[in-house]
């Protein structure tokens, strides 16, 4: 499908620590970009309706809007909570709708999915000439968490997937740490997100000795998601992003977990072996999935009408 | 689609233990049925071959055939392997083709995926009145293995998943048995199939009184295994089927367990909570599952034609 006249689409990155909003044409191309830190909803959401509306001033009408958020979020549009976030540590944002002040100020299709989900659509598309058509795409931050995407669709169930809520085995020099999960204690995100090194090791994982233990401890935790990630869904291609695995040699060692604790048998089959990689996006994945998710709104409405 | 006239599909539920075959018309119904013991591929593909073209023979020719197969099996259609097992532990049977005999005898459609993709999709098609459209169906019998469905289609990737081979964290009353997989070990399968139960207490659990604690540990890992299912997929319902499941009180075991080790923030969000079920196909699912391959592929074939 050709877009024709150019189309402009308002994009949202909805973080727990940032927002990242942009305007981008029907190219791809952004016209402007602007981040700002999440603090209560009513001044953050305020702001993104003022970039969203002064974008559409300096550069002409929006034909749709793409959010992609942190979670937990009702993405269930049959639900009169759809886009509104559910309960969540953040504090002052459960319950909070990020759809409802963008209905009120601008008459566009609106769409939305996790911040993961949307950063596995584009991180997809990215491999679309190496003909990979299942990926998932993990972050490792303040929080871990995953999206998946199949044959072009991120995968939505009852809700959307939690990853890194899942519990792993105990590394054998990890067993006394509680973890800090406020649901799960030791889940992956309670035991290797950003706040779980500090917690154990009093500074970020990129800050402690190569030789120091916590750097195979993560891997092992991250290689075991991986692991089971591949028996779950056996993807072509699993994605590491997030600000944790910017610590060198991370992605190394979770790829040697990985493989030890998959073994052939999970990892390839006939002569094929699941890619674990870093982002082709870097950090942007997560904005250019909501262009993607704005995308195909603007496309579904033109078709519909 | 209205199917008429009346057509007619060859089934075949292909598994470890015995092959179960048969003719199905449009309606869905059963107008004939065989199983054999699995022996060596020669001996039972050559049963498998006969039984459908007597089928023909008393019946009328076959539309199309459906085969849910136990795995690992290649199901790349682009692979010169697609339909030939991968390495298997049963013995004489890796790198044997089940779908070419069958193209050799007989010029229909043949469509084929795992017995527990198979029979997520039955069982997702049994639950479509309540609009369930996201299920995983788990099977725990000689082996653990589980199949997933999405918007009404089978998840594969590089290859289908093995949800049985996830390593489990260990229940601290079973630290010391190393696990029957020979790939993993320790894994799901490796620790709460069949044999594995065998090999520790020396009988089937329903063999075992009701308060031998293999019954809790059991239920454990399956409810570990279930609330890892939620976490990466996130699917309405988790159907467990398979020999082991028929131990009276594992089922309401296992709901517990997952809801332990879930939690609400896993298990429920907005009102909707994930359901764990029996299987309403009972023991058929896998074959009810390649009646529906063999209709779509019969489908596919009357649409591109």
């Amino acid at each position: 499908m050709k877009d024709s006249p150019r189309l402009l689409y308002g994009c949202i990155e909805a973080g727990g620590t940032k927002f990242v909003c942009g305007i981008a044409d029907s190219s791809g191309k952004w016209l402007e970009q602007k981040r700002f830190p999440t603090t209560d909803p009513v001044s953050t959401l305020g702001q993104v309706t003022r970039f969203l509306a002064g974008g559409q001033a300096r550069h002409g009408e929006l034909a749709a809007i793409g959010i992609a958020s942190f979670g937990p979020i009702e993405l269930d549009r049959a639900s009169e909570h759809w886009g509104s976030l559910l309960a969540t540590p953040k504090p002052g944002w459960s319950g909070i709708s990020l759809v409802r002040p963008l209905t009120q100020a601008f008459a566009v299709p609106i769409a939305l999915d996790t911040d993961v989900n949307a950063a596995a659509l584009a991180e997809a598309q990215m491999r679309a000439n190496s003909s990979i058509d299942s990926l998932v795409y993990i972050t490792v931050g303040t929080g871990i968490g995953g999206g998946a995407v199949f044959r072009g669709q991120a995968i939505h169930g009852r809700s959307h997937p939690e990853m890194g809520h899942l519990i792993p085995p105990r590394h054998h020099l990890d067993a006394d740490y509680a973890g800090c999960c406020p649901y799960h204690g030791s889940c992956v995100e309670g035991l290797a997100s950003g706040p779980a090194i500090v917690a154990r090791w009093g500074k970020p994982l990129s800050d402690l000795p190569d030789e120091h233990p916590a750097h195979e401890i993560i891997a092992w935790y991250l290689g075991h998601l991986a692991s089971t990630i591949l028996a779950v869904l056996s993807p072509e291609c699993i994605v590491f992003g997030g600000g944790v695995m910017a610590t060198p040699g991370l992605m190394d060692r979770v790829r040697a977990q990985a493989q030890r604790v998959a073994g052939d048998y999970l990892i390839s089959s006939g002569g094929n072996r699941t890619k674990i990689e870093e982002p082709r996006l870097g950090s942007v994945a997560g904005l250019e999935g909501a262009l993607l998710l704005a995308q195909r709104a603007a496309a579904a409405a033109r078709s519909s009408s």
